[in-house]
């Protein structure tokens, strides 16, 4: 590290979350692929088996592992991208002092991470090196059968569907094979964000046939924030739940903040390259150039970026239509290319350039995102002729990237009442040919900033259920100020709901297998379980805490919503073992019981048969 | 008040919300009416009128007038109960030690409530002074004109409709009229809580072609609580938007809370009476008795609770269907009387004696909940046949209530996953003859204790949208402990949330006017403007502070999310200014605005053609 520079001082929350453990399933194709996931052991009284959850904490949870936010993860991918033969090291672009923000000879204010010497990777000349081209050739790549395996949560066989789930014309299996996970990669159906240059990644998929997965946004502004922080957030984001995270700083250093980042993040990564491109015109959306652009993106596409929020579809003839709109424009993207498109009067060079952009993308495996640059930021303009009008050319564009074998998901609204979520999902799934769909939110109301991840997890959670893939997540700061760490947090937990409401709704295989370890924990008052089966065992803990604190009445079989006389869990349990009782015919030994229960004994036979 | 006992300590939270005045609307066939709403000032940059919102908050609120909890908010009702001749004083039911769960001779340890001589009203022979019974006479009350202005908020003519709502064959009328809302109330479809003993409340609606509803349960427990802190939730949660209140509680003094509580409250209250009957029998259920029950009923009735959460559709046959459930019984009445009928093997007395019970609710105008004693405790056993079959039996006791005069709705469920909620509430209404649906949530997952406002939020939105008309908030603490304050607080308005993004998505007139004003305030960077019209402006200002604390910031034309470089709206702005001026051909203006915008203008003409 460079003398004179400040030595970031991270802190990041490591080890597992309680009464878990990180396990390991082993690949059949690939017998060396070590797929993660957690194990929530419960209490011996339960005589039930440790439960298995989807985890994309990474090695942070893993007890066993010593984490060196210096070193970076080891790099997991590594061999295999190599091993396909078809990419090859390159001289690196060299950072220039505008990457970050900073005049000609300034210097930066924080430490660069040391690579190591690593160099970026590139596809040889000629080769398409990404998941989709390999899935369109039959390739089963180790990504692909490591996702099968976490996506079944390690099962041997398919496992109980939800009773009379909804998918909406889904394809859900009942079992994740790796050549499902091929042929859907191979259809467009679903993506693998997975840079070459970010071989730290688990891999994990994006697509409607495949768990409804969460995405938190971090970065820095001009306002506010620091690398640590972003860092440390990054990192409790995905001790959450996260599946990915986007980095959405705007400020300086930015360069910098995203290379720790990446090579600390075990989730894929995502970014918006315009907000590092306007930085680099010193915010006049006007002087930015395609030659700028494109920079920016090599840039980021050696870093290891995984996907890129690309407002390709915000066309000149569209920007009027958002003219008369209560809140016209709200994309930060879209409104910088609206203003370049309006200062040039021409098309953005996004879109005449789209295809350079496939080709550089492809390069790399990075995928594309394609922003909704003319998304409603208001009820009053939701499902307007301006966001359908764009998502259309969203569709067209999907299939030019595809023609260059790049993976692409699509992004969605937005503010939204809950009437026409469903009007949203459906057009985006016939005008983008099923390409993955992204979604903030949506919020169905206006009028509770503060609470603004209530108002999007109510139609993040429809919206997932009726189809979107993946969750972008709306914190509680939404339309306020800058999320901290506990906004993080209960950003990343609304999400984690929503998606699993999804799940449920949807009836994808085995997701009601935690709901239902946690609710007969309860009806069994084994509240340790019931904490640590939760999306947050220290609130909840923490919660049963402050109306009985005491470690006895973790033990007790009432609690103190109703006490001991009004519990009726207690009571029930007490009617359960009579009916069984009764229904086993074991009347002798019930009426041992006592004289409590000596009147229902009596009417014992009756009971049973009605 | 008697010497020796502990004279509570009261302290409500009084006075206005932030820019907001209480105002009266006066009725058209009742002139002397005066329907409390509640205004919003906007800044005077923004040229717009004050917005007007519905106002559960009563006196409270009310800038002129001084609150003295120890006398109780003024009768409203009063003169009109008795002007239509159909009541008379009785001598009171006097109150009893094991009413207060103390024994013969006990002091009580709290104050009781000085009732100043005030005698309870009680039905002459004979006759039915009900809201239904008048309702189906062609009796418009002065409660259903206070409605209809109220459900309007004054408005002269029909507000304009969100775009695009979708009711479900609901039957929501452009403009709500007196006649509207005693049609609605004459055929079932509506209540409105009002025991002729509880005259301080301001007459609200329950009812599917009305605004949706929500409900906050307050109320101590054996375990921990006090009468004082009990007020405090009443006139806090009301603060917020609660609609009605329940009152909840089951350890000691919960007579005298009950008297505290309901002299002081502006909206109606409901009981679930079991809970009092069993304290009074000492909280063993097979010592219950339709006499203790009874007396119970009449004392609450006196008292002037509004409705009454009785669990009659419990019958003997169905108890054994739960045997097998994940979560048995979790309805604290539904468990009580389960186990009473298994003790006696018999019907219980909420059924056996329904039509006594019908009589005596009657002669006080209390509404039946009737309460779903069998709803599901976990996403298992949602929609199964024991909910269902206690459904059926609630449809059948609705119609035996109407024969009776008395108003009727049915409670819901519980913990449902979305696909199955839609389901839910259609039978609902089928069995129920369109009966109102008063749900708890529903909790669409079951694995986030800590955090069910939102598992349950998302459902309540769905169910409210459906057709549901009354939603029972859940809080924070759901299934891990009493709520306090600010439970209390995130509740209602995580509730409030899902109730009006329900009225945006059915299409309620009027309903985006709040969202809209609150949107264009958004657009125009009116941060005052944004706290103000939001649902908790005090959270709201708090996390804007958080990041940008000084009182320039509020004044900013850019937000801490972005920065100003970054600023979507600030941008969008610029793009709106030009098309508006292009539109109206007003190049030359235009020019003048400057180089910045410059390249803009040269592209004017064509822009606009597109």
């Amino acid at each position: 590290m460079p003398e004179g520079s400040v030595n970031p001082s991270f802190s990041v929350s490591t080890g597992p979350l309680p009464a878990s453990r990180k396990v390991h399933v082993p690949g059949k194709l690939n017998p060396d692929l070590r797929v993660a996931m957690r194990e929530i052991d419960l209490e011996p009284s339960a005589k039930e088996p440790p439960v298995r959850v989807y985890d994309p904490s990474g090695p942070y949870t893993d007890a066993s592992v010593e984490i060196d936010i210096r070193v970076g993860l080891p790099p997991l991918r590594d061999a295999w991208i190599r091993a396909r033969g078809d990419v090859e090291e390159v001289a690196a672009r060299p950072v220039k002092p505008e990457d970050n923000g900073l005049k000609i000879g300034e210097e930066s204010p924080v430490a660069a991470f040391d690579r190591a010497g690593r160099q970026p990777l590139k596809a040889k000349a000629g080769k398409s090196p990404t998941q989709l081209a390999y899935a369109r050739a039959g390739i089963i790549t180790p990504e692909m059968e490591y996702i099968a395996i976490r996506e079944n949560l390690g099962r041997e066989a398919a496992a109980k569907a939800p009773h009379g789930g909804e998918s909406f014309g889904a394809s859900i299996p009942k079992y994740v094979t790796p050549e499902f996970v091929r042929d859907e990669i191979a259809r467009g159906r679903a993506i693998i964000p997975a840079n070459i240059n970010h071989p730290e990644t688990e891999p994990m998929i994006i697509g409607r046939n495949f768990l409804v997965k969460i995405n938190a946004n971090i970065g820095n502004s001009a306002v506010t924030s620091s690398v640590a922080e972003e860092v440390d957030k990054l990192v409790w984001s995905t001790r959450w739940g996260a599946d990915t995270v986007m980095d959405l700083s705007t400020g300086r250093n930015i360069h910098t903040i995203r290379e720790w980042i990446i090579r600390n993040s075990p989730v894929p990564i995502g970014t918006v390259p315009i907000y590092q491109a306007l930085e680099k015109v010193n915010g006049k959306a006007e002087d930015l150039t395609w030659e700028i652009y494109r920079d920016t993106l090599i840039e980021q596409c050696e870093q290891g970026v995984d996907y890129f929020t690309i407002h390709a579809g915000v066309r000149l003839a569209y920007i009027p239509m958002t003219a008369k709109r209560v809140t016209g424009i709200v994309s930060r993207g879209g409104s910088i290319m609206a203003k370049w498109c309006l200062a040039h009067h021409t098309e953005s060079f996004l879109y005449t350039r789209f295809e350079e952009i496939c080709e550089i993308m492809r390069a790399y495996d990075v995928s594309f995102s394609l922003g909704d640059g003319l998304r409603p930021g208001s009820a009053a303009d939701a499902n307007d002729e301006a966001q359908f009008s764009e998502l259309e050319t969203l569709g067209e564009l999907t299939q030019i990237a595809w023609k260059h074998d790049v993976q692409v998901m699509i992004e969605g609204p937005g503010h939204v009442p809950m009437h026409k979520i469903k009007e949203n999902m459906d057009k985006q799934l016939e005008v983008c040919h099923e390409a993955p769909f992204y979604t903030l939110g949506p919020l169905t109301t206006d009028i509770a900033p503060g609470y603004d991840h209530i108002t999007s997890g109510i139609g993040a959670a429809m919206i997932g259920w009726f189809g979107t893939a993946m969750l972008c997540y709306v914190t509680p700061k939404e339309h306020l100020g800058l999320p901290d760490r506990d906004d993080v947090k209960v950003g990343v937990v609304t999400y984690k709901i929503a998606a699993h409401a999804a799940d449920l709704a949807k009836g994808m295989p085995g997701a009601q297998e935690r709901d239902d370890a946690l609710s007969r924990a309860r009806f069994e008052f084994r509240w340790r379980d019931q904490f640590n089966l939760s999306l947050d065992p220290e609130t909840a803990e923490k919660f049963h805490d402050q109306t009985l604190p005491a470690d006895g009445a973790k033990l007790a079989h009432f609690c103190s919503m109703c006490g001991p006389k009004f519990c009726s869990m207690k009571i029930s349990q007490e009617v359960r073992d009579y009916a069984n009782a009764g229904l086993a015919d074991k009347a002798d030994e019930f009426r041992k019981l006592g004289s409590q229960l000596y009147k229902v004994v009596e009417g014992r036979a009756s009971v049973t048969e009605l």
